[in-house]
């Protein structure tokens, strides 16, 4: 049997939204990030060294020919999870800044390795959590 | 207003999957993975510096209390999609090793910066990924 590399990251997540215009300024305008590629059908944002995918909802699930092959369908449906890394002090910003924008924090989490968790949504109801170090034995 | 401080990098990337035992068999047996957390309703694989998160379809969907607060609910039905780091050496043994395995490669492209993907599916049709450097700005 070939020996199996291990797998160095998770490079791409993926989300679906039902109106790209509105989730790419909800994620540019609150987190900065910049769009690295863009069209109607997706959006790709820089996220420290991975990448954050939207994609517009019915439009990746046919397969879709690009200039070096074909990306197969995928599509999901319903509240998407993810988290974003911040430390400590950065998540005490984070909680006022998304008090100043008016977004809601839906919970807090205190977990018992001493990480913290905001947990909020996006105008897709994806779940959106800002976690500092200390919730897995690798973060 | 609060300055925007910048958001380090994704940790949790999140799939849903209909039998738990089944898909933590396919992802620990294929890849290796350690888990590094686990019950019913969730597993967590140390993927690099992040974390791959199955949930069992339908136990997420309702708020979840822990000890320290209160996991917001968050579900998604249908065929997810994300992305694995390897290198472009590792990409041909995964290759290999994926044929060995009997498990279909569904598509393979080359990106016009000089990267290139194989995808194929997990059990529950989520799309699996694993890209080499030269896709994206940062990847």
């Amino acid at each position: 049997m070939t020996p199996n590399p291990a797998i160095r990251g998770i490079v791409e997540t993926c989300i679906n939204v039902s109106e790209m215009r509105r989730a790419r300024q909800f994620y540019e305008s609150l987190f900065g990030f910049e769009v690295m590629e863009h069209s109607d059908r997706f959006c790709a944002f820089r996220v420290g060294p991975g990448v954050l995918l939207l994609f517009t909802q019915g439009t990746s699930d046919q397969p879709m020919p690009v200039t070096g092959g074909v990306i197969p369908p995928h599509n999901t449906v319903g509240a998407a999870h993810f988290a974003f890394a911040v430390s400590r002090e950065e998540l005490e910003i984070w909680g006022r800044r998304l008090s100043e924008r008016g977004i809601k924090v839906e919970s807090e989490v205190v977990w018992t390795r001493g990480g913290r968790s905001l947990y909020f949504r996006d105008p897709d109801d994806n779940l959106v959590e800002l976690v500092s170090p200390g919730i897995w034995a690798n973060y």
